[in-house]
């Protein structure tokens, strides 16, 4: 191991008093959603500062204007912006993490309150909002950095920080502030960076460390059949009259097979195929049908193939149908013919795809198949909202370093992953800094991220500072020139 | 006109008193659906009683055992049966009517208070809760009742009453009702009954009394596929499970086609194509594509043919997609692959369509496309309630009777109707009694019953009541021997 032992020793001796400081952040109700939590998001940032400064990281609390929410006009929480190390010689890595969390009550059927940590000795298991998500991670940072300063080792690259408070909320401002401080170069924060890394997403598993190198892009749709002035009643007009329902449900149904395959012409249109190189990346991973199935509930998987359901999940677009707006959704039964009726549905984007160049196709076919359907009846769709897909490229030295890091630590070879959702700040610091950017989870699959009972493992806590700080000793490593 | 002239001019002389009267019927706001209105039901039931009683009607209040409404239990109101005349020489006429209301608050959108009666004398409209569902139909009766026992005039048929005051919350106890007072035969309310006349239907229009000879049934189904444990991320999921909205979606849309045409094998057999004097009875008809659409608030009619339109409306099966259960039906966007969805539809039926028998059809016809989409998922198909349709024959004296009276007061000749809804208590009377039922509305098409600013035309009162009347005198007439 790269890494020091004097390092890796003192996160272990250190472990009671790192959980300790979990259960510091945990109590801080750090809610970005509800308004009258926004100042125990300001008094998070506070208290993380006063952390990062502690460790001999300069940092900046930058404002973010202002947000209306609940009827109100709040201040929106800060970002934290820091830097520790400048040195020429080294490598810069941008770490990103974020401070608020989802909203959580007793009631909603935790076992214990929320923004009390629980620690089960037992089961190993840290139990509070927050845990995992993501204030686990961040804090992880923050024992590397303790370690460092206590022991008076030098860090092994030059670090900086981006900190957020709204990530939970739709991040709101923050892809102002990256375009803005990349925008200022030399002068701006970001300036020097050469890799990001992101601890904000799980395992696949509850067995396997992971390094993550793509994230498919969405594209939403609302696709809206109308005709009659208001709801009829089926016994008065069924029969008689063309109805939106009949025909966006024939729509909804011509957008995707049962196994998945999108109908909708051109969309695969310049989506390579896996190579053997990254089909054996699929092959590689230590994640089995059962394991899918046991996540879902259900024996669902859409093919007994091991790499198609696997390749289904992160490489390949889909479409979904989410449901209809303006339809009778109550139980038991009513008569209804609805009057206008919005279907809901989108499409997980890989690259080439973009949410521009889908949207035009679907508008495209869905208008063509509804004038075939020859009602009389009004059709329009709506893209509602996406974003790009995105991949980075996984044997970059900050992926190399990350892997030897997992070696090390967990003396397993890392699962590489895709996922099929989006984290949104992943694809502007990509567009904002053109560097190769790397998400390197702590937590596990089950930690139940934006559930009840929330948790982080102690071992993926402690093991997982261990790993934060030895990938910085690979980075420095590899990266000697 | 063979109702005497002191009749007609009875009921022109006291119209003032008579709408005064409605008003104080719509005053007591008797609405079966609410539980702290219950005492206003039996105060309904008892100013009802006591007019029939003013007039020589013998009745009983008839109870009808107990319900449990929003946590408590309650008496139900009471149905009121009543007789006046005995004359065997004479037909005896069965009439029904309810004196409950829908609930209604100013606060919904009435531009007066709906338990005041607003009589607009310059556009000569009744507003009020109940004015033409169901009120000022009974009052008609009672009108006619006033003037034979103000003039001292002999009554040219024995009249029977069945009032019930649930008929606005599913006409609780009243089907047991009917049924033991018919297997009492002669020893009954309903013995030596000759026909029913039921008043609480509309005019297909406004401006054209009618008749009305059919209703169709109704059998509706819910479709329930389910998969996952729970509701799953379709960043997650999205391509590597089968998706129970995808089967749903798919599943519906094999049920109809867009012009109403239903899919389902066998669902039309023994379905008799209208002869040439059917056919007529839709070609005489005051109804046009112009009317329907207004109605309906779109150009939304499924054919240019008039009588395609007529008939798909009334005497035609048809099927409606109401909507779906537990998937999104909310603003906005949701990316949920949701876990179970019950898909919601029905069918209209007609004879000899019985619920029993379609509904084996739907389940052979859903079970078998649903093995054919080779999914992993879960399938349920339940039927959740359903009627038989009901056709009487128009060319019954009864029909007769009041075809001629409608000529008399209206001097229009009435148009020849078939519902598409349902009124259950037709169908009890129909299997109960065995004898010819009419439906005689009194208000037009666009009194809104069940809505905001319920009216009935001052003028439909009062020729109404005329038409009631009149329509005795042609019973009397007819079937003289």
């Amino acid at each position: 191991m790269v890494a020091p032992q004097q390092f890796t020793d003192f996160i272990d001796q250190n472990a009671d008093r790192f959980i300790q400081r979990l259960g510091e952040a945990i109590a801080i109700p750090s809610i970005s959603g509800d308004a009258s939590r926004r100042g125990d998001v300001f008094k998070m940032a506070d208290w993380l500062e006063g952390q990062l400064n502690k460790y001999g990281v300069k940092t900046e609390k930058i404002p973010l204007g202002k947000q209306q929410i609940e009827g109100q006009t709040l201040d929106l929480p800060p970002a934290i912006l820091g830097r520790i190390g400048d040195d020429p010689k080294k490598k810069t890595i941008l770490l990103y993490g974020h401070f608020d969390v989802q909203p959580a009550d007793k009631s909603d059927g935790w076992d214990h309150e929320p923004f009390q940590m629980h620690y089960d000795k037992a089961s190993g298991k840290i139990f509070g909002r927050g845990s995992t998500d993501d204030k686990g991670p961040i804090l992880g940072w923050l024992n590397v950095l303790d370690a460092h300063h206590t022991l008076k080792l030098d860090l092994p690259v030059n670090l900086r920080f981006c900190f957020e408070g709204m990530e939970e909320s739709g991040s709101e401002g923050l892809d102002e502030l990256i375009a803005s401080e990349a925008a200022k170069k030399e002068q701006g924060w970001f300036a020097g960076v050469d890799a990001v890394c992101i601890s904000d997403n799980y395992w696949l598993n509850t067995r396997t460390p992971c390094l993550t190198y793509g994230l498919r892009g969405i594209a939403y749709y609302q696709l809206n059949i109308s005709g009659p002035g208001a709801d009829l009643h089926s016994g008065i007009y069924g029969g008689s009259v063309f109805e939106p329902m009949t025909a966006l449900i024939t729509l909804m149904g011509k957008l995707v097979t049962q196994d998945g395959r999108i109908l909708i012409p051109g969309v695969y249109d310049g989506i390579q195929a896996a190579d053997a190189n990254e089909l054996k990346k699929y092959e590689d991973l230590d994640y089995s049908i059962d394991d899918l199935e046991s996540a879902a509930g259900g024996k669902i998987a859409n093919s007994a193939e091991r790499s198609t359901v696997l390749m289904g999940r992160m490489r390949n677009p889909s479409l979904s149908l989410h449901g209809i707006e303006g339809a009778y959704s109550g139980a038991g039964a009513k008569t209804v013919i609805p009057a206008s009726v919005n279907g809901k549905f989108s499409l997980r984007l890989v690259p080439p795809q973009t949410p521009e160049d889908i949207t035009k196709k679907v508008i495209a076919y869905v208008e063509s198949e509804f004038a075939k359907l020859n009602t009389r009846l009004n059709m329009k769709i709506e893209y509602l909202h996406g974003g790009k897909p995105w991949v980075a490229d996984p044997s970059h030295w900050n992926f190399e370093a990350a892997k030897k890091a997992t070696e090390a630590v967990y003396l397993q070879t890392p699962n590489y992953t895709r996922e099929g959702g989006s984290i949104p700040v992943t694809l502007t610091f990509a567009d904002n800094l053109g560097v190769n950017i790397m998400l390197l989870p702590m937590g596990r699959a089950d930690d139940g991220a934006h559930s009840t009972n929330e948790k982080l493992d102690a071992s993926n806590f402690i093991k997982g500072s261990k790993l934060l700080g030895t990938y910085l000793y690979e980075v420095g490593e590899i990266t000697k020139s």
